[in-house]
């Protein structure tokens, strides 16, 4: 499960004496996070989670999965943001893209009230026509508005179906332990709740019973990836970069931003690594980019972007770096006949793998681009397998933390999520909301 | 199908002078263009396209279309880049991202051969199981990495599939006029052939048979897609930027660029536009990201990441400016009910529809992010019919060259996307390949 990271292509654009320089700020930043000192550190249940997490509930998720994979062909996720993204990504990684349209035993899974488009939702609806539906609604206070929209939906779809009783079996709630209307809905009810955490923000909360239940749905080993998680939280708890590669990436990240890279640029190989990808620009997206500073977060799939965004990277604006997450290993291979009249000319990659042929894709892309001038480092990923993925997610937790830390910020907080919300409310005329700086 | 341009929300940031001090180099572009005495007017085709397009091949495109419509139910689409991004941006913007789920009784339509991920492969070969299947190909010279091993695979699975002779009914070229490997395979084979004009690049051909096989086989009316794109021609040749919206905003990109807003993001509403805006980052990133210059390109679809990347965009790094793409009139809407405990607090929306509710996230969120200093310039489109792609292809394919000359670059070629071509092959040793500088 164990991730390397490969940072032979950053000597042209980081000097030894860099590492030295920012070493003892990173020392610093690991301090904050381990003693709960640092700006936002109510925030920071996610950092012991895979050692600590709630057996019992977690054997409830289980026991909800198994049912909901016996009584139902689609299951509708109802969130945005954080209780959208995790989820989302982990199933994809673990499956693929196409996951819905896969031949599988386990149901199909949309996601939505992560949107106002009433486009989106009426299409979600036509897909549950017809089929045995169950839903999970995740959402903190139950009063966002993107969910509560698709909740109320939702629910009146399910009781117009099965009636009131049996939907209440079929509505599954991840929300506070105690407070807000979802809730108190609930418990007038009778749903089924799961608890988010209070101390873990929404985009450090994959690993809780908001990304967990799907994932489970999906037929994944979910105490697989908390037993991959446990083994990252053990791995990165040397404060030292040399030893750590958790905090070297922290370290390059801020080194490379000092200098101008503004832009980081997720670069991986494989299609079913797309949401990942925007649980990533989530993750530091929120964490960084706050008073008027951060890196802008951007994501690609070779070699699918080399055809797009490639010529930019290649040589355009020279203030982008990369991240390229790579698979050692793949699930399926295929292997390169040969054609006996060579007529597409690829004879040369007779008797090859096509993992061999996309392994060649990355080194030459990799070296293209650092002779360019864009700082590439490398993450290895051994496979596909769910204890690499909760490795991976804490490892760009815990990289993120200390990188948001080094920056200066409060990695924890989100205020700027807050202002299209209020202005909003101001135009829908909700009591108590005017516009911002008007 | 008309677009409209609102820039209004730029008062801020451009001040009325600038725009008088660009327009004679917008003047000059024009002039460039349309005289084609511009770099890389070889491949202007585009420009005059939706006026004299070939009505013979068009209708053969019909044809086919229909017969594929008849005898198929997955249709398997195999290119890259441009060969790759405009037809499936079309489909979904036209139908949906869930159109190969959704019910429907056009064939479903997988694109493949756009990255060398075997696992990929092996799953669509999966969903092709038991169905009637048929490709297109797309590739000017049959040789591309990524479409040739897919192609291989594909016939490969056809000719076990059918025999060699019904499989060459079921198989589509798209490709050169005379030249290349894949044109000499079809006439040998008995493949139907659509010609890649030779004066259009990829990322502009999306009019021509290479977009519009795969569209037509969705079920959208293609003629009706070429008349709006015809509109657009007719609507956007006069070289003043005070009549000419879409040199207007050609203007807007480059003013902001020069005074440091290096990232362009492209928000949107609808997560049917997600590929569209795909499409948009491989047109302007190719056309301007070159010589170490050139505006960084990213979208987002809102609000869904309005909870992701909302919180940089708000308050990060301020070197971002956005293009928004708001959808004025949706397909189907949905009234929000009145909840007689208002336990989800949503009963001041109650008797509105969620097309209002997001037209005003819009609103809210244009001004939030112009107050937190990002400048935002709006299209607005009415519908999303097929005059109406056909109008906005043509609006971004002419702000794109027009934009380009402006920044004094060659809108049209793509150098840096051999770099890691030759790098590749000089890797898997491929004859007469050698590592890029090294």
């Amino acid at each position: 499960m164990k991730i390397k990271l490969e940072d032979k292509y950053l000597n042209d654009f980081i000097n030894p004496r860099e590492y030295y320089g920012i070493a003892p700020q990173i020392k610093t930043a690991h301090e904050l996070l381990h003693s709960g000192h640092g700006l936002g550190s109510d925030y920071t249940g996610w950092l012991q989670l895979p050692k600590n997490y709630n057996k019992q509930e977690f054997q409830s998720i289980l026991d909800a999965a198994k049912k909901i994979q016996e009584d139902t062909d689609v299951f509708v996720v109802i969130g945005i943001g954080g209780s959208y993204l995790g989820a989302r990504a982990a199933i994809e990684f673990l499956s693929s893209q196409n996951y819905n349209s896969l031949p599988k035993k386990t149901p199909s899974i949309y996601f939505i009230g992560n949107s106002i488009s009433p486009m989106a939702l009426s299409e979600t609806l036509k897909l549950c026509e017809g089929k045995r539906v169950s839903i999970n609604v995740i959402s903190k206070s139950g009063t966002t508005t993107e969910p509560a929209i698709a909740f109320k939906v939702f629910r009146e779809f399910l009781e117009n179906q099965y009636g009131k009783e049996e939907a209440s079996k079929r509505i599954y709630c991840t929300t506070d332990r105690a407070k807000g209307t979802l809730k108190k809905l609930a418990d007038d009810e009778g749903y089924e709740t799961f608890v988010i955490p209070e101390n873990i923000g929404g985009r450090y909360s994959v690993l809780t019973p908001v990304g967990l239940l799907p994932i489970a749905v999906s037929g994944a080993d979910i105490l697989n990836i908390m037993e991959g998680a446990a083994k990252a939280h053990d791995d990165f708890l040397d404060d030292r970069i040399d030893f750590n590669i958790c905090y070297k990436y922290a370290a390059i990240r801020n080194i490379l931003f000092r200098k101008g890279k503004l832009i980081e640029i997720l670069a991986s190989y494989e299609p079913r690594f797309a949401l990942m990808s925007e649980w990533f620009k989530q993750l530091f997206g929120e964490s960084e980019g706050k008073d008027q500073k951060g890196v802008f977060l951007a994501s690609v799939i070779f070699s699918t972007d080399l055809h797009s965004m490639g010529q930019l990277i290649q040589d355009g604006s020279r203030n982008i770096f990369e991240t390229v997450l790579f698979l050692d290993n793949v699930k399926q291979d295929i292997i390169i006949k040969e054609d006996p009249q060579n007529m597409d000319g690829l004879n040369f990659l007779a008797g090859k793998t096509m993992s061999y042929v996309n392994q060649k894709a990355f080194e030459g892309t990799v070296i293209a681009h650092t002779d360019g001038g864009v700082p590439n480092v490398v993450l290895h990923l051994p496979d596909v397998s769910e204890d690499t993925l909760g490795y991976l997610v804490y490892f760009f937790e815990k990289a993120c933390a200390i990188s948001g830390y080094t920056m200066g910020t409060n990695p924890f907080d989100q205020p700027g999520v807050e202002s299209y919300k209020k202005n909003m409310f101001a135009l829908l005329e909700k009591p108590g909301f005017s516009l911002t700086n008007r």
